[in-house]
């Protein structure tokens, strides 16, 4: 194996912005920024020493590189892929949670492809420590896993391999552990807001709730009104928010999935 | 004020341990602990020095405190609040963030008495900063007020005043942070279970979720398939779940407010 690899990046969102920052950072030789908005691909490509910007998909044209990841929306990736056109020696790689290796299989006919998912919520404000970051790799032949093994692990120290069907499966639990948690934690803003409390005042809470949770099964310790069958507590909840009335069916839903769970009858009214 | 204060511990539970724990630690005389369960006492009383145990509610028998801390459960609080028997001149506080102030007026008549609520989730296993924990004060009276006040700061560096109806919101609040959160981490490890993919995998994403909500507004850094109106990964995450059919409707539900927070009309197939 050799000790270079060169990356040519498609997209110049959040992920792909993140991922140049991170390569930069580990040493790794960025060729190209491809975006449809060239303004956005000199943007992110001028982070990079000798990295050279584009808006055409035609990728022969361009400083070659080994490995392209394209890191766009998945609505859009499967036109795109199609459209684009790589060098033939080259592995192109997508950083989808949902969708199939097979997506670039008929666009790289003849031409190895993978999936080069990195498990994390990114936003432009916030710096992102890549070391990690889990990195989940599938590929059309082991000579390409190799080579975004290699690729993979100068950004992160945890790298998986992992088939499609897992996934698709790790990310739907990755909507439950960040994108629901998220919103939880919006609602919980909004009733503090409502009650004109600080934000930060659960901080702790919150904390304590999350690192408790990968210390034991977070069913083991589930507390609260809904756990214990505290019906009285769960009305007064419930009418405290006619004030917020479009979260009572949410409160409502999460407290009988609890007491289900905890294996409590939530039609009982015990 | 003077510059010494001698608590009682009501209750040997996960609170009451916590809390002799670290008052302990702060250098705050424990005269003595209760519990119906005498053992429990016993064993909680011998962490601390000079502690005695005791299974009667008549507290004018035993040591004098200044202040009686009832950590109790809700439900039976009331009833232990008018059986016990406190020494008139101290002042007695339940820790919860559901009960009103005035449960114990009647217990209490001539007396003072207060709420002490620590906002923070206890479990056995667990050893708890009480620096950080939030600690709710309400009072019958300002002289109270003053005592429970001198007293949380020996213990934490964030007291805070409270009505009673801020604290019940407080507690609302943190029943979606906490205890709805930690649901939904239960949820995300069943999935994970069942894909038979290590649990500590999503530990990255989920600290970085929860930090950015306490630095951006959750609704407004909400990503995800329900917040971009991704119906096809939703409708394949729903398939997904025919393997746990029990989370479809809290998939549902969660996903339906996402998007009418968002905006977006979760009924219109968009």
């Amino acid at each position: 194996m050799e000790n270079e690899v060169t990356v040519g990046i498609v997209g110049a969102g959040n992920v792909a912005c993140h991922l140049v920052r991170g390569l930069q950072k580990a040493g790794v030789k960025i060729a190209l920024v491809y975006s449809r908005t060239i303004a956005n691909a000199q943007k992110l490509a001028a982070c990079s020493a000798n990295t050279i910007a584009t808006g055409s998909l035609d990728f022969t044209a361009a400083p070659p590189a080994d490995v392209y990841l394209m890191a766009v929306p998945d609505q859009v990736l499967p036109q795109l892929a199609e459209q684009a056109i790589f060098p033939t020696q080259s592995i192109v790689a997508h950083t989808s949670g949902t969708q199939p290796l097979e997506v670039l299989s008929l666009p790289r006919a003849g031409g190895s492809f993978g999936v080069f998912y990195p498990l994390q919520t990114f936003s432009k404000e916030k710096e992102v420590d890549w070391q990690k970051v889990p990195l989940c790799l599938e590929a059309s032949s082991p000579e390409a896993e190799q080579k975004l093994w290699f690729l993979a692990q100068k950004l992160s120290q945890q790298v998986v391999a992992m088939p499609g069907e897992k996934r698709r499966q790790l990310h739907l639990a990755a909507v439950f552990a960040c994108n629901f948690t998220n919103h939880l934690l919006g609602v919980a803003q909004e009733v503090l807001k409502a009650a004109d409390l600080p934000l930060n005042l659960l901080e702790p809470l919150v904390q304590e709730t999350v690192s408790k949770a990968f210390e034991h099964p977070p069913f083991a310790v589930q507390t609260g009104p809904a756990q214990r069958g505290d019906v009285s507590t769960i009305q007064a909840h419930l009418q405290l928010l006619n004030a917020l009335p479009q979260y009572q069916d949410l409160y409502q839903t999460l407290t009988d999935s609890i007491q289900t769970t905890a294996g409590l009858d939530p039609f009982s009214g015990e």
